[in-house]
């Protein structure tokens, strides 16, 4: 493998060029990219123009650079992202109708969720920071509280060991009423997050399982703090999420019994 | 740059494999990689290898490979693709809501369609060969011939130069005859493609604008070839075409008047 001689391969320092890229600096000059990336510019500057050439990244008419149209097309064609979303969309459509505020998908990346989709109906939804294809810490989002809810003890323990950062008053940050939330979470099978990550704004997540019955994704609503009663929208939030889970072949057959049967009534 | 003896570079190599990926084949043996690569497997393997510390590629659990979510997460926060898909999306969703067919969003890559997002209803919608990060022929989609009619002459004569594939009956291939269906679509502004790719599928097309009133995307809807009167899908494909161009920044200042004014009456 070609490495440079700091040790770093071609490929590292490729893919540190891609990640210099956000969606708030979504073109750069290729002297903002070697600053980005400690790359000498000459170094930036040979890789920038052979990613251009290889159409991972495209050269703007002021010759700035920005991500290439091709490289999203290889990256979503055969993304698991893709697949899920292909899956969820239907069922996040229906909800987003009916709801009519933000929804969305979020999964598990390290110890952050990453927001696969998200649909936001037009000037009537309540300000929302969860962005497509961008992260937010798991501690202070519904999306994360489900997952971090349903991750395996290792991870929870991880999580609960860092520092925790505070975003709101209602941030939850201490380990002991942390771990107390995630147990509410896998007992009620959801969580109602309030203004906990951004004023006036509540999120309500549920888990999407998969076939093997494991919570791979959680589904997610934003509506207004002001609203009275978010708990009303926890049914919706979850038929939703099980009608996703059921589309990747989840849920155990008792489950689908009852489905097909009908609501046992004494229970 | 480094360079194997065959003289291509390790990006390029690299490139290769994540092109070797499809939606048909989200997932990979290292052996296959280096098949459809052509490279050694020896080559395939470690540069594999360094992909998935790089986050580039996943190792699933049977040890195949598949692409990796932060290389989606690094190509859609600053993609294009994906700023217009944020600004298409909430009309997208009105018009698949009224509409209650596959609605979906293509721009030109090369001489090709390339279909940035897609809308399907559940079980609603007829066949559709359209898929999101898929391409499809430019001559034989309403996307690719409203793309096409709007496009710089010299991409209008490569493409009447080649050999058109013919899909279904109803392709047209002959290039006088698609110079013709190009001189309609600019006329109207729209066009309708009538099992052009599929049997059993019309679609309809129409151009989306930026600010500098270049077309930039088609948006179109596939409906069942059997509907009796398609033409009259066309006013809420338009309208919503216009709308996703308005808030791209596009419409001379006469149409903003037209608007603020309401429609003038005669005419």
């Amino acid at each position: 493998m070609a490495r440079s001689a700091a040790g770093e391969s071609v490929l590292t320092r490729a893919m540190r060029i891609l990640r210099s890229f956000t969606a708030s600096s979504p073109t750069l000059t290729v002297s903002e990219i070697a600053r980005r990336t400690n790359l000498p510019v000459t170094t930036a500057h040979r890789l920038v123009t052979e990613l251009v050439e290889l159409g991972a990244l495209d050269r703007a008419e002021d010759g700035r650079v920005r991500m290439g149209h091709q490289l999203w097309e290889v990256a979503s064609r055969s993304s698991r992202a893709q697949d899920l979303r292909q899956v969820a969309m239907p069922f996040m459509e229906d909800l987003q109708a009916v709801v009519r505020q933000h929804t969305q998908i979020g999964i598990l990346e390290g110890t952050e969720v990453l927001y696969l989709e998200r649909l936001s109906a037009r000037g009537e939804a309540v300000a929302n920071v969860a962005r497509i294809a961008g992260r937010l810490p798991i501690h202070a989002t519904s999306a994360g509280l489900v997952l971090l809810a349903f991750s395996p003890r290792e991870l929870q323990e991880e999580v609960l060991a860092q520092h925790l950062p505070r975003y709101t008053g209602q941030t939850v940050t201490d380990p002991t009423e942390l771990r107390r939330v995630l147990a509410q979470v896998r007992q009620e099978g959801f969580v109602v997050a309030r203004q906990m990550i951004t004023l006036g704004a509540t999120g309500l997540a549920a888990p999407i399982r998969n076939d093997h019955d494991e919570v791979i994704a959680a589904l997610s609503i934003v509506i207004p703090a002001s609203d009275p009663n978010p708990r009303a929208h926890a049914p919706v939030l979850l038929a939703t999420a099980r009608g996703i889970s059921r589309a990747l072949g989840a849920l155990p057959p008792t489950e689908e019994t009852i489905r097909t049967r009908g609501p046992k009534p004494s229970r």
